[in-house]
Parts: C-alpha cells; sequence; structure tokens
C-alpha cells in the first residue's frame, strides 16, 4: 500500500500547522497574507470529485472550520477558497484572508493572490505566532 | 421571509444553465474558457461556512459533479475550483476547464482566469450549445 507524502513544493513552501483528520493544515510561507492550504492526506488525487463522497464531506467541513477561524483571527473582509492545481498537482485547497481596506497590505485586491508578486517569506517568530494564535483557536472549538 | 434572487452582476455576466437542487448553475458569458458558476440560492450569504452542515454537503456535491462531468466534456488538464467573492459578494463557486496544451487557447496557463484580460461574450448559438451538451450529460447521470 502506498503512503501519503506531501508534494516537495508544497512542503518547501509552507510551515506544518497541524493534522486536522483528513487535511494537514499548512502555513503558506507568505507573511503578504495570511494563507493556509489544506492537503488531503489520499494518495494519487489532483480533483476533488477523486476523493470519496464521506471525504468530500469532512474536506468542506475542515475547509469551513480554517475559513471560519481565520475570519475570525483576521476580522479580514473576504474569505478566498481555492483549489486550482495548474503548478502543484497534488490536491491542495487554498484558504486566504483578504483585506480591502486601504491600510491593509492586501495588494492583490480584489484580484486573486495566485500568481500576483512575489512570496515574503515569513520570519521563523512570526510564523510560530501566527501557527500559535491559530492553533489555539483549533483548540477551543474542538 | 427573504427570497433568493440572483446578485444582478452574476445574472449580466452569465447564462442560465439548470437548477442543481441548492444551486443554480451559470455558464459564465466568456467563450475563451468553459465556465460555470455555482450560486447556492440561499439568502444574505457570501461564505462558505454560513451554510449549513448539510448544505455544505450538498454544495460539495454539486461541484463535484459539475467538475467531474466538465473534465469529462472538455478533456480538460485540471478544473479549477474558487469562491473568492472580492468583488460579487454573494456566494458562488467557480468551476473552471483549464488546459495547459500549447494549442487550446487558456493564455491565463498556469495563473489564475480572475482577472486575466476581458471576457469574450458567447454568440447565442455558441453558449446555448455548450448548455445543451452539458446538460444531456447531467440528464445521464440522473
Amino acid at each position: 500500500m502506498q503512503n501519503f507524502k506531501l508534494d516537495p513544493k508544497l512542503y518547501a513552501d509552507t510551515w506544518p500547522v497541524t493534522d486536522l483528520g483528513l487535511c494537514q493544515l499548512l502555513l503558506m510561507n507568505d507573511a503578504r497574507y495570511t494563507w493556509f492550504i489544506l492537503v488531503p492526506q489520499r494518495v494519487s488525487l489532483s480533483e476533488i470529485f477523486e476523493l470519496t463522497p464521506s471525504d468530500q464531506t469532512q474536506l468542506m467541513a475542515e475547509i469551513s472550520l480554517v475559513s471560519k477561524l481565520l475570519k475570525q483571527m483576521t476580522n479580514c473582509t473576504k474569505i478566498n477558497v481555492g483549489a486550482l492545481g495548474n503548478i502543484v498537482r497534488q490536491l491542495h485547497i487554498h484558504v486566504i484572508a483578504r483585506h480591502d481596506d486601504k491600510s491593509a497590505p492586501d495588494l492583490a485586491w480584489p484580484g486573486p493572490v495566485w500568481g500576483n508578486g512575489v512570496a515574503i517569506p515569513y520570519d521563523d517568530h512570526t510564523a510560530q505566532s501566527v501557527i500559535n494564535r491559530f492553533t489555539k483557536l483549533l483548540t477551543s472549538v474542538e
């Protein structure tokens, strides 16, 4: 039996956060946005419809939970959810906090973040602080 | 009780396809891509997490069905799914066929389609033909 293994590019571009059940939760290493990635721990999938119906329901619940807590944590204007996979084919879902406030540094607003500009990596301390705040919120609802 | 009403911009930018149960299915009026939009027929929602868990499951099933049939119809490289809503706040989900083949006219590949270039409206005949092919596929699985 083949085991799930995170795509090397997803591994390189993110910080690990936690295991949600179905998905690995990752923090995109881009300090410009609070940007999570959910990766269903299933082998050889690139499309949502390839998941079983039960995994699809679980994926939706995990997307919804992460979105709700991200909105709570950032007080963002809008959550953006996307499953693209044009570059990295391993099924992964982006959940991103977006801000329309001119004072917030959301340079891509109202466009999508994908393909817009260049990622600014977190320093270790800031990444850990975002992860800690989010996992605290997660723990509070579990 | 307030009734569901499609956002005027979504109405203006799309062709109606069918009612999927939870969602209205629309065809984006942009001949550059085969691009569907699902709009949950619920009032005053802008985020997926605002749907009930049961509606979330149904939404995922409808996204999955449309994605699977769109892949079958277009033989595309990748399905892109996105719920952004930075411009139109009424909750809506994009399901788009994307092609990496240089011979196919996917000018935005591998970037996202949102905010890339200007829509090329369908002529009536072509739009109706896409809608007919897709509804035939839908009927075959129902």
